[in-house]
C-alpha cells in the first residue's frame, strides 16, 4: 500500500491586496490542485518591485483558515508577504508560488516597477516554480475569466515538473473576450515620458502626480511582448533574479 | 574662436535622503567634474527597490541653488526622484547619473532590492551612464575618504565615453584603509534566512522585524563581486536593466 501523497502546497501573493478580484480568481483555480496559502498586502500596493519594509515591524492578519486554504494580509509590500509567509507563517516551503492576477498589465520594462514580479523572483530565491499573471483589463471589476486556460496550462506545466526554476515566468493575457494563443518572448524595453501632471494646490504649492506615456525604444518585432499582447496574444517571459549583464564582464575587466 | 565647452551635467541620487553623508561624499567630488543636480528622498528611503509612488501625489522641495550646484529633497522613493528630476525639475537631461555612495553593500542579490541601484537602473533608461556606488560601513558617521580614488575613476571613464550605457555599474566598496583594487564580477547569488524576529507587543500582539542572515548558494570563486570584497577589494557588477533571461526562450516556446 503506498502512502496518500500530499497535496502541492501553493503560496499566492499579489500587489492589489488581498480583496482584490484577481487574486480571489487566482486561487480559486489554484485550490484544484492543491492547498493554498494567501499572503498578500492589506492594501493597493502597486509599483512597489521588490520594495522591503526595512525601518518599521510589520504584522500578518489571519482571514480566513479552513481545510486546504489559509489566508493572511500583511501590512507590507508584496515581497514582505511572501518573506514572512515562507519564514514564519508556512507550515512548509511552498511547491509552487504565484503572484496576481494583477489588475493591469506588467509587460515590457514596466516588469522592473511591478510588485507582482517581485514576489515570483522571491520564489525563484527559494528555488520554488514561480508565475506572475497580469490582465490587460483596467476596470473596477474585470472578468478573469478569459485568463483561465492560461493559469490552467502553467499551473500545471509547473506541478509537473516542467518548468525551469532557474527563471521565473512574467504572463501577460491581453482583454479579449479569447486569448489566441500563448507566445514566449523578451520584455519590449522603452522608456517613460511626459511622466507627470504637475498641479498646484490650494495653498499655491505645487504637487506632481504620476501618469505618463511609454515610448518603445525595441523594434516591434515578433521577439518582443508588446507585439504579441496588441495582437491578442498572451506572452510569457522568463526572467532571472541576477541582474548582471554576463556578457559585459570581460570588456568591463579590460577597461578598469 | 570655439564656444567654451558645457560643462556636463551630473544627476546625483542616493536612498538614504538628501541629509546621507555618502550622498554629500559623491556630490563634492562630483562637483570637481561638472555641475550637480542633486534629487534624493526627504527621508531615509533603503530596500526601496525600483518602487514608485502611484497612489499619491509627490512634492519636491528646493534645499539649496548655488551656481553649479542644485540641490532638491523629494518626498518619494529614490526612482520617483530621478524621475521627476529629469521630467520636471532639470534643465536639460545629465550627462551621467551617480547614485549613492550608500551607506552599507548591495553585493550578491541583495542589489534587486537596492534603491541605491533602482536609480541608476533608471539612468540606464535614459540612455545615460550610471553608477551606484555602496560602502560596507555601517556606522553612523563613515569616513567616505578610501572611496575617493574609486569614484574618481568611474566619473572619469563615464565622462570620457568609456563606459557603455546599456547597463549600469553596481560599484561596492569594502570597509578599509585602502582599496586593493576593483574586480569586475557577477552578482553572487544566495538566499536570505531566518529573516524574521518576531516579537510580542505590550497588548499581546506579534510583530516582525525584517532582518536574516544572507546564505550564499554560488560558489565562492573569482568570479562572485562576494569573494572579492571579503579579500580587500571594490567590486563592479554591469547590471541590465532588461530582465529576460534570453537563452530560455526558445526552450519555453517548444514547452508551451
Amino acid at each position: 500500500m503506498t502512502q496518500p501523497t500530499q497535496r502541492p502546497l501553493i503560496f499566492i501573493g499579489n500587489d492589489d491586496g488581498y480583496q482584490a478580484g484577481g487574486l480571489n480568481f487566482l486561487a480559486n483555480v489554484a485550490r484544484r490542485y492543491g492547498d493554498i496559502f494567501v499572503a498578500a498586502p492589506s492594501t493597493h500596493q502597486s509599483g512597489k518591485s521588490s520594495a522591503l519594509t526595512v525601518d518599521t515591524p510589520i504584522r500578518a492578519t489571519l482571514v480566513s483558515d479552513t481545510p486546504g486554504a489559509t489566508v493572511y494580509h500583511v501590512n507590507g509590500t508584496p515581497v514582505d508577504c511572501i518573506k514572512l509567509a515562507t519564514d514564519k507563517l508556512m507550515p512548509r516551503l511552498p511547491d509552487l508560488v504565484l503572484s496576481g492576477i494583477n489588475h493591469g498589465y506588467n509587460s515590457g520594462n514596466s516588469a522592473i516597477y511591478s510588485g507582482t514580479m517581485g514576489v515570483a523572483f522571491e520564489g525563484t530565491f527559494l528555488g520554488v516554480p514561480s508565475i506572475g499573471f497580469s490582465y490587460g483589463d483596467y476596470s473596477a471589476s474585470p472578468d478573469f475569466s478569459p485568463c483561465l486556460p492560461i493559469v490552467k496550462r502553467f499551473i500545471e506545466l509547473a506541478l509537473d515538473g516542467l518548468l525551469p526554476t532557474e527563471v521565473c515566468y512574467n504572463i501577460n493575457i491581453p482583454k479579449c473576450d479569447e486569448v489566441k494563443g500563448i507566445k514566449a518572448a523578451k520584455a519590449a524595453m522603452g522608456r517613460w515620458v511626459e511622466e507627470y501632471d504637475s498641479r498646484i494646490d490650494p495653498h499655491g504649492r505645487t504637487y506632481h502626480w504620476l501618469t505618463g506615456k511609454y515610448a518603445p525604444t525595441d523594434p516591434d518585432d515578433e521577439s518582443q511582448d508588446l507585439y504579441w499582447l496588441q495582437r491578442g496574444f498572451a506572452t510569457v517571459v522568463p526572467c532571472r533574479a541576477d541582474q548582471t549583464a554576463h556578457d559585459t564582464i570581460q570588456a568591463l575587466s579590460r577597461l578598469i
